[in-house]
């Protein structure tokens, strides 16, 4: 992995417009040091960006950056296709990447994420071992080359170390799961401690267990009872059957599972939760827990779409999943856009009444949000906090005439995201990423062997 | 107006790749003659247009132009905010813009569609008259600003002459419905007549008698008498209040007005049906006659979902209607995508069982279906049809290691159109239109002024 040092330069930045908690301001610079937002102050010198706003680097909350190898190849009809399908697809390409490939093919989905503006990734990693399912000699060589495809594209990063142990309830996983198998909760755990040692500031780590199918109760009971630090992210009610399956084994709602557990609190996030069980905001709320929506993957898979108002109150991230599409203004808007065409009704949200209120609280979701849901000081453009930061440029035609930060949410696509910054480290420079090509060739190659 | 000349000069593209019906070709040359493809042949020189895709361009078959000036100013939450709150800020847009204006913004639409690879619009015409009422001294004044903006951009433009006549069910048009309304749906043919003479083959025209609400069933059976061979668009079904009020005028659903007055023929476009009747699928599949989706409006608007389910066998085309996004893929994959988050599976759409067959199924309702609902020769790369091409560059980060329609369809967005041609003549070159700075500055200046 490459080594990463705290930046010592100090930068300044004099964008157009920086985004603050109410919207575009003009005239103001952006000095930057050690890597974080040292100052917000009046502009000492001329506009360096024109025509461009500075925003928050974007946060896409969950991530299965290998899946990125399945994009163009699953859409179409295979007989009866759905979900289980399709993860069978998912299945095959997760046996068939060893570490190089799963190295390239993750740091394709980092720089397509760089190139749309994600500073930070929440990567639920579940790959751990050979395909036999023996370890590799160091047992987290996958975690490990995870992480570095990210720092090589440059971005941060929070590896989410899923604990997996079975198919579902009494049933051991398939051989296209061993993969992604612990033998026990403390090895799961011992892995978390392992990678908690990795000696880089834009590196993370965080506990995923998987979902209420495929890790028993007794091993949620011993995450809870580790008392870790860290986030704890889960799988929870993306499809139906899962709601089925977990009431069958436990009695409960899968949510109330981990709650019993004693793992939901304010570092919790339910990821999808596209089918909410009665009491199942309350739980969220009470606790501080956080669901994360991955509105283009839950389109994809036919899983349905996040009911925001059975959720209201409960702080929504935002996550690119299978990486059908990376594009977290999608993400964002969608989170209201479904919300109207499933109750027809404009604004379903109901922020600020402002002109930017909504938009303000879609791009929350884009960024503080999903940093705070990963334990991450970014996500805002504040004193202290990270320098991840992106400019886009509201000279396009898309924003003429237009409201930018409405325009921005509601129209707005990747190409829009001139520069990125991570620790205030150019990562995209006049919408390029200086190692497109060598990432773009290995990728290929390695697609083209599974 | 400029004036329009087929283009007399013969042209060759020789694209990476070419769209034909079952997918991408390689070694296929485009001859360009007058203004159509002449040939579709072997290669006889090196490619010129590396890495790129040639596909026939989008079209657009319902937009409202000027509504493009509503972008970014109407996401907000003001009180109870809904179909009806939105309208009354499009009509105040509507009674504020001079032929300048209709002119310009009109132009800003229209080059942003171009952008975005769309060839030809279907525009739904209404604004008529002075903001009083009065007829312009030329009466079709604000048609012929329309149509120019189109031709000044390069597309082309079937324009659909909008007829219209009250509120509602005895109510008369309101103030701010004063430019739309004829007082005769004579006036409307005779307007139609008029337009029809129009000396450019890039423009054409059609009828649209608005919807059951604004048009009165008389007319509707005067416009079918007219026996004209145009294409028929309306407005039908896309709030479910429509449907109330229909049935209480004329106990019978929209669709269903619209036949027993003779208008639902293979000329006729049902615009939304977002909430179809009972037997419209049989009504529009014995007729031969289409649907128009326009999903991202219908989603801002809180309409609904489009049932695809309730309407196979029928020939579902493409619009951006509002203009709250200018993006045709969006609008194609979302026909399919929604229909997932509503039915919960995948691959609701039924095409041909091979690896593109859903990305063609989805592209035909951005292209072909278009061109027959608007009764233009294009959508297609056929020898004879126009020569509206867009190219694609399949070397971005997006298609890396994936197959390259769905990606395109389920991927894409705008930017990747780097070229486009209308009748053979270049109007996007390298992503950029030469008139966009003017078009811009006019636009924003007419908008400003609003």
């Amino acid at each position: 992995m490459d080594s990463y040092h705290i930046p010592k330069s100090r930068r300044i930045l004099r964008p157009q417009w920086v985004l603050g908690p109410e919207g575009l301001r003009s005239g103001i610079e952006v000095v930057i040091e050690a890597g974080r937002v040292a100052q917000l102050r009046a502009q000492t010198g001329p506009v360096d960006l024109p025509g461009h706003a500075l925003l928050p680097g974007f946060v896409n909350a969950h991530s299965h950056a290998f899946q990125r190898g399945l994009r163009g190849h699953v859409q179409w009809r295979q007989g009866s296709d759905d979900f289980r399908t399709w993860r069978e697809r998912m299945y095959a390409l997760a046996t068939g990447l060893d570490p190089d490939g799963v190295e390239a093919v993750s740091a394709l989905a980092f720089l397509e994420m760089a190139l749309a503006g994600i500073t930070t990734v929440g990567e639920f990693h579940y790959l751990h071992h050979n395909p036999d399912g023996a370890p590799y000699a160091d047992p987290d060589e996958l975690a490990r080359r995870v992480i570095a495809a990210a720092r090589r594209v440059g971005l941060r990063i929070c590896l989410l170390r899923v604990a997996y142990h079975r198919a579902g309830a009494g049933r051991p996983p398939t051989p296209a799961q061993r993969r992604f198998v612990d033998p026990t909760p403390e090895r799961a755990l011992d892995a978390l401690t392992r990678l908690q040692k990795l000696d880089d500031p834009a590196v993370s780590v965080g506990l995923a267990p998987h979902s209420v199918r495929a890790v028993p109760a007794p091993w949620l009971r011993t995450f809870a009872e580790a008392r870790l630090d860290v986030p704890v992210h889960a799988h929870v009610a993306e499809q139906p059957f899962e709601l089925e399956e977990c009431r069958a084994e436990h009695g409960a709602d899968p949510l109330a599972v981990f709650e019993r557990a004693g793992l939901v609190d304010d570092r919790f996030c339910a990821v999808h939760l596209t089918w909410p069980a009665e009491g199942d905001r309350e739980r969220l709320r009470a606790a501080g827990a956080r669901v994360c929506a991955c509105p283009s993957t839950e389109l994809d898979l036919g899983d349905g779409f996040l009911p925001v108002d059975k959720l209201e109150g409960v702080e929504v991230c935002l996550g690119s999943d299978s990486h059908a599409l990376i594009d977290p203004l999608f993400e964002a808007r969608a989170l209201e856009l479904h919300a109207r065409g499933v109750q027809g009704r404009r604004n379903v949200l109901s922020p600020p009444d402002a002109p930017d209120g909504l938009a303000l609280r879609l791009l929350d979701a884009a960024t503080a949000h999903g940093a705070r849901a990963l334990g991450v000081d970014a996500g805002r453009i504040a004193v202290g906090a990270w320098a991840d930061l992106v400019a886009v440029d509201l000279r396009d035609p898309v924003f003429a005439g237009a409201r930018p930060l409405p325009t921005l949410v509601f129209c707005g696509h990747p190409r829009l995201v001139r520069a990125v910054w991570v620790a205030g480290e150019p990562v995209v420079t006049e919408g390029q990423h200086p190692q497109a090509p060598a990432i773009l060739e290995a990728a290929e190659a390695a697609l083209r062997a599974t």
